[in-house]
């Protein structure tokens, strides 16, 4: 069969795939600074010039910021279009470096060898992964067993304001059966993973006002409502004792987890323990009577993610504030309707405002959960490949933020995405001293062709 | 009967009266600012040459700030000491004053004559009344029907650091039978005011700790603890839905009011809609089943002064936040203890942690409130000699706030005080274009009149 001829190709020629992801790696390739725009076009370039020697049509397309790097070729089989960035964090702080950030190398380190450098994990040492299977199918058959379109960004680290208007003008061109993303992890060390579930996000702002001044509290205190308590009570009451979200309605539409599901992610063991244990916390916080992984993956929550209100200087002033203000947010999953739930939580808080104060509801925007659709058999092929190279089964997971790409394949170009990637928990990517390791990397190439192979 | 005779005095000497007061209004003795420490110091010259033609034995007496003025003449009757301050308030924001603020003038207004200027109803216009009471009783009898201590000092406006050293050192000479504080208001414009309860203060600090970092709100949200809601719940549980307070203990030393006292104060016929609708509120806010009057002046209070946690700048920041703080005080009554409610409150905030936070203590500091013993004559004879004078009978009152002047004068003289005063809710204290009314000046100084022929 080909694809061992493939895989054992990709093995000998992994020198000189570490060779051309340094010679990647060493571009500067920094989008948010714009020191960098012309690392971040040579990066482009190099892209383009690599995807042309493996006979891809391969161009890079200006935007208003950073170009885009599109390459087709036309073999047969499923059209399957990949996703990858080109571009990469700052590297400030750089005393924290143990190396020059762009002077990546090979390092033996106790855990096994690491590509050590800025972008090595994210996203360029990852995008490789499957330029690299490509290459190595190239090279024993002359073709790829699938018809792949590439798709790099080079603004994914500063907000990728040019991805959207670019998917939709580009819309026909990109479309594909499946998308394939590479730029997330794995579930722990030998577990391979594929994101099928991403939580929407509705975040919300309100001001609550009393007293139209800041009052003294000893001359109104106890007379005069204080918004500061207003404000507590109604986040106080955004929970039951059992930890469920008391809004209304606010359960439409999140589905309980399939029994297949619930059991990978049991055989998963999640050590949730660790998990909190690693930020100073030890007690799940979340809805009693559901496991750690549903509470991050599948399960809606809601947050606080700031407050203010009154003197919150130095020493004491013991004013009765006039107003309190808080940002509030809200993870949804399954078919969980942002505006619904940004309705329900305005009747929710005007219901618990005393008659003489008011609210603002000062920001408000939302998008909704990304749930793949499983029964596509890529997912299933993609599993099995995944499993054949890896210790353990893959496993579906949930992935608790959001990753805008996924959703943007889903609804400009309705297709589902599958989220593949071999990042590690240490690959400390936004941090200085980046790695990927290089099982990351071999594999991960081995995982790409298994994938390719089995795709149909 | 010369009272009479020091009444007519009193009406007859009144355009002098005034020009003594405007001379005094030019000083500008602004505390708080080393520039006036020149004006301040003559202030106090001003006081103590006024004090000694009037045949009081008058000193200056330095401090490590601005000096005190103290006066005793030796007549017969009980002793009284009458404390007031010479200093005044900064004067910015200089563009909103109509006049000049250190040109105090006569001004016919809509409500009647008013004196205009700095300092005009606080303090100096206050002090005055007593001086020329004393003034007349002087010139029509020779002599005070008191032994009359005066006590003037020139920090109130910045802190007071040198009072409670100099009424320690001095206590021998300060200590009299029963203090005057004129340095309040009436209640309403024709109802004279005793203040007889001021309450106290406990100030708190907490800051609630949950992750040991801000984390990303999609990565941890549902599984980790947010300290925001925490805090929340805290702050939210401090109060029952009856209005109130939920702390162990907190109520006890916390008296009924005597119905006498209910009684003159249901005849107050205080308005509370007008109360808070010059605030933009309307409905009352505190414990079910008290009257307005009671939840300003005699029952205690938990306010949330100050809250702050997570990302509060513009826009949306998903963070779940390491730390939540809030200043939360406590107004006191009769003889509820702080340290005592110190040690409740650390106990309720201990009980509501959940397992995997914890709390700072990071300030904390209390002062019992302040209850005077009105079964000393000097009250009840005060009251009536008020009563006397003005439209309707003196009320005795709270004082919501703190006058830590008060607390002092019980704490380290062992004296009760007579907190009266004449000042007007509209007299713009602290804010451009203080005034004094002329009625209030005149009436004032009959009224002090009367409460020295009364004292006995």
């Amino acid at each position: 069969m080909s694809l061992d001829k493939v895989l054992a190709h990709i093995d000998a020629d992994l020198d000189n795939a570490i060779e051309r992801l340094m010679h990647f790696l060493r571009i500067p390739s920094i989008s948010t600074d714009p020191k960098f725009n012309g690392d971040c076009d040579r990066a482009a370039d190099w892209l383009v010039a690599d995807l042309a020697s493996l006979g891809f049509d391969a161009s890079k397309r200006p935007t208003p910021g950073h170009p885009m790097v599109i390459g087709h070729r036309q073999d047969a089989g499923p059209h399957v279009l990949f996703y990858g960035h080109y571009d990469v964090q700052p590297v400030d702080p750089l005393e924290l470096w143990d190396k020059p950030p762009f002077e990546p190398a090979l390092e033996d380190t106790p855990n096994g060898k690491v590509i050590r450098g800025r972008g090595a994990a994210d996203d360029k040492g990852q995008l490789m992964t499957f330029v690299e299977a490509c290459r190595a199918f190239i090279a024993v058959n002359g073709s790829l067993p699938a018809r792949v379109s590439l798709f790099f960004e080079g603004e994914e680290e500063s907000g990728s304001p040019s991805l959207v208007p670019f998917m939709q003008q580009n819309a026909d061109e990109l479309r594909a059966d499946v998308a394939l993303i590479c730029d997330t992890g794995m579930f722990g060390h030998d577990t391979p993973a594929i994101v099928t579930m991403l939580r929407g996000l509705l975040r919300e702002e309100i001001e609550i006002t009393g007293p139209d001044k800041d009052l003294h509290s000893g001359m109104f205190g106890g007379l005069a409502r204080n918004p500061v308590h207003v404000l507590a009570g109604i986040i106080a009451d955004l929970h039951d004792d059992s930890g469920r979200v008391t809004i209304e309605d606010f359960y439409d539409g999140a589905p309980e987890l399939p029994d297949e599901i619930h059991a990978q992610w049991r055989d998963l063991n999640f050590d949730h323990s660790a998990f909190l244990g690693a930020v100073g916390l030890s007690v799940p916080a979340g809805e009693r009577n559901r496991t750690p992984l549903e509470m991050l993956w599948s399960r809606p929550t809601c947050e606080v993610n700031g407050i203010i209100g009154g003197y919150t200087g130095d020493g004491f002033k013991t004013v009765l504030p006039s107003k309190a203000r808080a940002k509030i947010s809200f993870r949804l999953v399954g078919q969980q309707d942002p505006d619904a739930i940004h309705r329900k939580f305005v009747e929710f808080v005007n219901a618990s405002l005393p008659e003489d104060c008011s609210v603002k509801f000062l920001q408000s925007d939302g998008s909704p959960a990304s749930q793949m659709q499983i029964s596509h058999p890529a997912f299933q092929q993609a599993r099995e490949a995944l499993s054949a190279e890896w210790p353990k089964p893959a496993a579906y997971v949930g992935c608790g933020g959001s990753i805008p790409i996924a959703g943007y394949f889903k609804e400009i170009l309705d297709m589902d995405a599958l989220l593949i990637g071999f990042g590690r928990d240490d690959d400390q990517i936004h941090s200085p001293n980046e790695k990927y390791d290089l099982e990351s990397f071999h594999k991960g190439i081995r995982s790409w062709a298994r994938i390719l192979a089995a795709l149909n």
